[in-house]
């Protein structure tokens, strides 16, 4: 697969959802880290923006003060396993990505890399409201650019055909929820 | 079914997968409202806090003025046409649970009502954070008590074995996602 360009305004519906996100970071000195993110939720459609809660302890914490970016990328159910490994463990000790098999490319506005088996990814820039980072570990961004793979998201929704290519929902202790079947309220459509 | 307590160490697994919620509110003077926000997620694991988006726009923001407590409830998939409706709608024209028949129960800690339908409640109290609110219409909140139907969630864990009884996950325009099948990654459990 290969990610295309998703509109900005339709970005929200990317995380509408409640997906488990991978919190991508990295700087200019070209350190860069991967953790797991559950508390992740759309905060504006338009600019779109996202809140995402990143525990004062980790290593992503060092990286978004030297470079106050950040991708949430989107991983799917073949991800699952490398999703609970980079949440567990510490990226002091060596580059996540290649222990994990991530494989990455560069995104468009940001340092960070957009992790490109995931189902799609969203370019984010730290909004300077720091006390809210030091007192609740959140962190407020704006969206710049966002991706997805256009087998599973074309035309503003999400298209979960294929089982095996849906997003995640974390529960705890290495228990995940799938997205699950889709259906539509009569006289909800738009 | 009936709602039993979830201690507090565990609530924040009610909200940890991403479900839509329908945020509850209510005044000393018995006005009270209803509205869907997709947009609330954990914040913290203990004391449990959550943070949740209500728009400036809202009658629950009238009432959270009022009084700064509201209640996060989960519905399931048979309240999927009121959660859409309570979200389309507008509570200064009338009484919303009423018109879509959600019935209530006095929650124990906070005036504003569980829906008694619903798979979980969380009782919520607004924490100070009035710029945030201003700015982003982002409520930080802490979760003092907790409920769940012991059907679906029980020992700390969902357990979503009948499909009709599952959160949901709200996409646009009138589809939702269920919560689908759970699967645990060897080597996570705790």
């Amino acid at each position: 697969m290969s990610l295309v360009a998703v509109p900005l305004d339709k970005a929200y519906r990317l995380l509408n959802h409640g997906p488990l996100t991978l919190v991508t970071t990295a700087d200019a000195a070209g350190r860069r880290n991967v953790m797991a993110a559950s508390w992740a939720m759309p905060l504006d459609f338009s600019p779109p923006k996202v809140a995402v809660v990143i525990d004062k302890s980790t290593y992503s914490r060092e990286l978004l003060a030297a470079n106050p970016q950040f991708v949430l990328n989107l991983p799917g159910r073949d991800l699952a396993a490398a999703a609970l490994a980079v949440g567990s463990c510490c990226g002091r000790e060596g580059d996540k990505f290649a222990r994990h098999g991530l494989r990455t490319q560069p995104a468009s506005l940001v340092l960070p890399p957009l992790l490109s088996d995931c189902l799609a990814c969203l370019e984010c820039r730290v909004l300077p409201e720091e006390a809210q980072q030091q007192k609740y570990d959140l962190f407020l961004a704006e969206v710049v650019a966002a991706w997805a793979d256009p087998a599973v998201f074309h035309d503003g929704r999400w298209d979960f055909a294929d089982p095996q290519r849906r997003t995640l929902h974390y529960q705890a202790g290495g228990a995940f929820f799938v997205t699950g079947d889709s259906f539509v309220v009569p006289g909800g459509e738009d």
